[in-house]
């Protein structure tokens, strides 16, 4: 099932757990399915309330490894600090042609509005993979690299009004997906942290209001910005739920 | 490739030629993958300025056969009179029950607005099938056949504001689904008509349009309403246009 | 400035007093420019709060003598009972075969949600009519009257979220326009209608906003539901606010 | 805490269940405050797959009693079969004027898309209530009872594209909310039924999302269609999630 | 009524008259209601037509006399180059921390397109605010003060399609309103700048636009951009206009 | 039918093709109509796959040449690296002061979303020209020049999503417009590229689209952010397809 892309799929976050939430189970899910699967960090989460960036480094790194992923890479954007400037994308489209992934995941980059939005360094992530997912095509570029167009980009953390394209049935991962998240001890099983939000019931939640979508138990949403090119139209039966 | 359905596709539309403006060269294509494709007009199009009833009626089977449709039926539910009632959701219901599509095509029933807008037949038609597939579910209807949930059910004529969900490849019916529009010759080819409007060459760059969303010559495009379920994300690697 | 159709514009509403509300300021202009100017409402009336059809009959035609309209029609489609059937295009069709405007004007469709929302009769006039102006183009309607189609069509009514395309200046008109509004004395200077709602200040206001988004001191709002057609990109800046 | 009107609130909908599956925690809660609380179903749901209408009607007042209803009427207006008719909006803003509820509870009327969108009697049952809620106020109107606006109309039933204005806290009342859905036996316990869907599990989640929307374990969610009206902006502080 | 936080509302603009454009009513009712009010501009508005930074200044203090505001600061982001950076966002988090307000009144980030559509100032200070908001309950930010987390944000200057949530009648404040847009003479009163416009003209009709929306002569208009949080539902009548 | 404008129109891009892709067939019509013409590229789009700037420049050449274009102007912004910074704003703004144009046509700033959705140097030339618009009327910005407030700018480059508010009748400009693009032959003839994508079939297919909203053979649209304003409703008439 493997293919002479160098990943299957690459999940790209801000900081380290924003992965995990938002394509954890998916990534598993495509691991179990004999897939490649990579995990990119732009920060460290150095500002997260929650862990240092070396327990939260140790955290990510169990994660991954529940996940099944065989790539986890950080990047020191800054926390915070994530801006969709041409250098960052310059980076990102250097790793993409480094990975050379059939799939990347990223956050969807018109998040919520309100109070408690998005993470101003979500929307940026999602803007700067966007880029560099056009930019990694352009020869002349001066990073390193051949110019390599990804296949497929798909968004998550989409905000309430932005119904997901897609679900994915992640209803046999969810218990492995949970563990995952709650390797980020720091950030989920975190006593101060808990005293004003029980992340778990939150996360789980979530799953479930996507698996409600497709008639499944759990699921994870994602949307893509363009319209699927279709040659046997009874191939979208399976995809009805 | 047949199925246990009677059908494996039917597209409904309110007169004799809009399923073939919409959706020709999908079925066509459908009928050359092996599937089985049906056609049902609500009305005979007895108030189309060209042509009459018998006209439109031997037109269409022309343009039917070229689809290589095997089933062709028309209702008589009056032209410029198709309205979202009850009792013609009930008929649709059990046609549906009747031919046990795996999938049906019906106009998109959020028309676009304007002077020349969305033709209001078109509206409740799509609004008619959308509460027939519902309804050919419900036990106690008081109409034949046994309960059926239609699996997949997909929109067409949609309004400039309404990019389609996905597109079809009709790049090789392209020529045949000409001629098929051409069989409706009282339409498209009628000289007084054609006065004020080529329509072959609106329907060319109609479709030409929708090629050019996925990087195909020709295509049909289709409006989905809800979330797709995915079981393995690289399914949608190959619909990536 | 006349031209070869029977009317330039006519104004549909659902009530005597709508066309009033929605165009009278711009129906006046247009009067004033030279040309010729009709009202049509789909009802008598009956059913509003205020005053009788007959008292409604003679304050519509004092208001329309102060508008300058040459044409004043009523139908008889039934205050609070307005449905979009077939039956009811036919009729205003019909009517546009006879009267043949350049311009029809008509509330706009999706009116707004909620409590206070669009009066359901408003919704149903512009569907009506909208439909109607298809249909008058169809030469096979059981109708009389030679197939006519109508060159633009443009929507009052607009609810919040649906800012208007264009905006017609009426400060010239003001005070007449203000004369026409308060001869439907029943409605707008009715002390009992008064006690819940100063008419008078409301429809100053909403004038007096729309005047605001184009620079002048008073205005009224159409929308357009299609795309202009352009022949000298230089004749859109003196539409320029 | 009682008022001078008949009731605090009434919710309609269009076949028994739907007004416990949208609003049943909330009505509790109300109860609970001490609020006179009314239920309404247009139709008695003989065409639901599970029960009788004599089932259903008992399964009704079983749940009525669980959420502390003082009021449980049902109008035939046929299941399947509800349209939005001026005949219909009368009968409803008759009840209006009878029962003066302070708050109506209704469908939304722009309802989800796709094959399994709204049952198209929840969006008619929408248009009905909202519609009525305005007919209501017209005394001329050939119905019983005097003019009465209703102060408050809110929807339920959202579609997935259109998050609400708010969301009801119902966590403390979601045990007895679950007992009177399983009071609805035929509907939500059927096993017939269940085969295909695990309507408890569906309904937990709906109520585990909106909750997640607020920072609560269970809610119910509501769109208002109009801006409020604000006289203290610290009023506003205790509705922050 | 005065709560242990610092400030009961503050609200924030990208130039001195921003906040009092969009605010001052709901800012000087709040102050009558015994509320403690803040005012903060990002800049001094040195690239205003009118006035100079000193000038301005003077003008914007006497304004903050009228509207009765016990904070006015003014920070030098620079007019015409305020843009949404992580170190802005730091400074404005600071400033949350030190004056705890309740509520926090910001440009709405989303601004009208077009020739004459938002300053690019206002939509970054609405970005910089709201960012601010989130960054302000981070501990490890590298700035003075405590975690705080703003319980309402709630956003002014909304472009025409974007409808108001909620809008505060100021009708007793009007006057006093009106006041303090003249105090800025050199913006509102400026022969030079009047010659094209009517500022005061214009201001007023918005406030009586927001105020139709509700019911009322005066109102200025906010948007929320999350569900809110119901405990009782009758507490939401009184906010129906 | 000169102004005293300096140009009657200016297009501006972010790299060398933009503009003629966009704009191209508009902008020779209007220089057949005999106005003055102008061409500015923010980018010498020296990091295109296909091409030098050397070459790319000359391209340019030869397409002003046929557009009949008498201004050809290139800023150097960076290809990739196009931000929408004040100091942009502040270079753009002194360029309207200098040519002074009664129209200004950039591209949408909010661009298609997805893999191939816009490239990030279009949407920052769309929000750096808007707002260049609005600074260049800043007396006191650090520019040279004097005040100058464009008349219009109207968009190009519109997502799907997002239909035009109008469009230009490019019918017969349109061999020329082509010829134009294939002067740019080291983008859309360059067989490297050409192996992926038949640009000039696409952008001749665009044509036809946006010809076909206007019933004519070709067209380009554009987008108005804000409310037209009207004197004579007649006026409109011309502009309905």
């Amino acid at each position: 099932m493997r293919t002479d892309h160098g990943y299957d799929v690459i999940s790209i976050g801000a900081h380290p757990d924003d992965v995990e939430v938002g394509t954890g189970g998916v990534l598993l899910r495509m691991a179990q399915q004999g897939y490649r699967v990579g995990i990119i960090y732009l920060t460290k989460g150095e500002m997260g309330t929650g862990g240092t960036p070396e327990i939260r480094a140790q955290e990510a790194l169990k994660a991954a490894q529940i996940l099944k992923a065989d790539l986890l890479a950080t990047l020191d954007f800054g926390d915070t600090k994530v801006v969709d400037t041409p250098e960052h994308r310059y980076v990102v489209a250097e790793l993409i042609r480094k990975y050379r992934p059939r799939i990347l995941l990223a956050p969807w980059m018109r998040g919520g509005h309100g109070k408690r939005g998005s993470h101003a360094d979500h929307l940026a992530a999602g803007n700067i993979v966007t880029n560099a997912c056009y930019y990694a095509t352009f020869k002349k570029l001066p990073i390193k690299g051949d110019p390599y167009p990804v296949p497929a980009l798909f968004h998550y953390f989409l905000p309430l009004e932005d119904p997901p394209t897609f679900v994915v049935d992640i209803t046999d991962q969810f218990d492995d997906w949970m563990a995952a998240l709650k390797a980020h001890a720091s950030q989920f099983l975190n006593p101060e942290k808990m005293k004003h939000r029980d992340y778990i019931w939150n996360l789980e939640t979530m799953a479930r209001n996507y698996g409600n979508m497709i008639g499944v138990k759990y699921g994870q949403g994602f949307k893509i910005g363009e319209p699927l090119r279709v040659s046997d139209l009874t191939d979208l039966v399976k995809f009805q739920p």
